[in-house]
């Protein structure tokens, strides 16, 4: 296929990269920002342009991986054309490509990714999603080219995807972050934790997180509980250990 | 050296395999409960009681991995004896020892542990205490024989590193059992998030948590927070997600 990348962000990149690897021909990379355009095009060793208006309207295929609120001025600003065009959005229905094309579909690759930090795809779950069934197999297509796990889902599944991505990922690394900090604070290493952290994640490859829950909450060790709520002295955390032990400890009742 | 394990849960079970592996002669196990004590009696191929009472008193060590609540009844229960007292608890100062005894100190194995799931002791932090030098020096001698990553820490250090393990490992568990809820609900599998949560953790080996950080909230991408917590129809899951996102964007602010 050959493809127009619109976006070089982290996504853009490693997706562009992949894409590349995997005998797709990438022709042109856009990007409002020149450096990001010309970073990326040369590491793929292609074209660039950072005028909507100059893509190239040949493409088979049109990856759209900017921000979610960049989205709509894009599109108003995109050459009709006869190529695919995708999001590669969580929480951006397929819908908002109805009045600029009639071909179009999402493209979601559910990872965390950075510019730099090589992800191996085979193992990421792709969200494939098109109006029309002519579409979803040419994405289906591409998709399995790249990865093992491919899945159909709505825009409302996707958005759901995305939500729970971001307890799974994104809040996770900030419980992360707190430990550090705390950490820090009477000069240990956070990289102590990482045993710790390792094992945590590799658990729930073996046990439903609601069974791998440990820890002063889930036991309702109020002794334990106020003795850490006591010795936070920021109050956003107080906060924050209080309302998650009795968020653990509420759906332990619901449950038993 | 000649060990009793007073308590038979999830650190005594693993802890107690793991000493026998390296050599150590576990003389006695003692839970107040006989299934427990039997059970782990017979893994390791040694005696146990149920009574406190009954306690073998020739041991060179006495390893207690209770309840931080039941420590102090079950330390008033002790026969006084020549070995060296410790406990395994993250949040106990070790000054609970001093009305019982002038051999004692504290053993504490950084990790969230299973009675069935095998870790890898060799790569676990191991946070040892004593009043005494040459007790430290013996408790040193056995977490080298374990492990590779031994640290002389303080009362205080250990309770800090415990809730600091608490946001690391209990509340980053709980994000990822909300994040199989909010899947399930739709229809989809837990288990497609694992190579998400995985590389979520694999990244922090590579960068401190705080730089990893990604996501709507730290961009305050408000139009994408508010969806989410508009989707979200729990009430402390709602109240859970504006709080993480406020606190994600508050430390960025601080630091920005």
């Amino acid at each position: 296929m050959r493809i127009v990348l619109i976006g070089a962000g982290n996504l853009a990149t490693r997706l562009g990269i992949e894409l590349l690897q995997k005998g797709e021909e990438i022709i042109q990379i856009y990007s409002r920002t020149k450096d990001s355009a010309k970073e990326l095009a040369d590491k793929i060793g292609t074209n660039f342009t950072t005028q909507l208006s100059e893509i190239d309207e040949t493409a088979d295929l049109y990856i759209f991986s900017v921000k979610d609120d960049a989205l709509p001025t894009v599109l108003g600003q995109m050459k009709p054309n006869n190529g695919l065009w995708v999001h590669t959005a969580g929480s951006v229905p397929i819908s908002i490509f109805e009045s600029y094309t009639d071909k179009f579909g999402a493209f979601y690759p559910l990872q965390t990714f950075s510019k730099k930090r090589e992800v191996n795809f085979s193992l990421i779950p792709i969200y494939i999603e098109s109006h029309s069934a002519k579409q979803l197999a040419h994405l289906k297509t591409l998709a399995h080219s790249i990865s093992e796990t491919v899945i159909e889902a709505s825009s409302e599944q996707r958005k759901q995807i995305h939500l729970a991505a971001v307890f799974a990922c994104n809040f996770t690394n900030r419980m992360y972050a707190i430990a550090a900090q705390l950490l820090e604070e009477k000069g240990l290493d956070f990289t102590q934790l990482l045993p710790l952290i390792d094992e945590t994640a590799s658990k729930v490859h073996e046990l439903h997180p609601k069974d791998a829950q440990t820890g002063p909450a889930i036991r309702f060790d109020e002794k334990i509980i106020n003795k850490h709520i006591d010795s936070l002295k920021d109050g956003e955390l107080k906060l924050l250990y209080y309302s998650l032990s009795e968020n653990i400890y509420n759906e332990h009742k619901r449950v038993n």
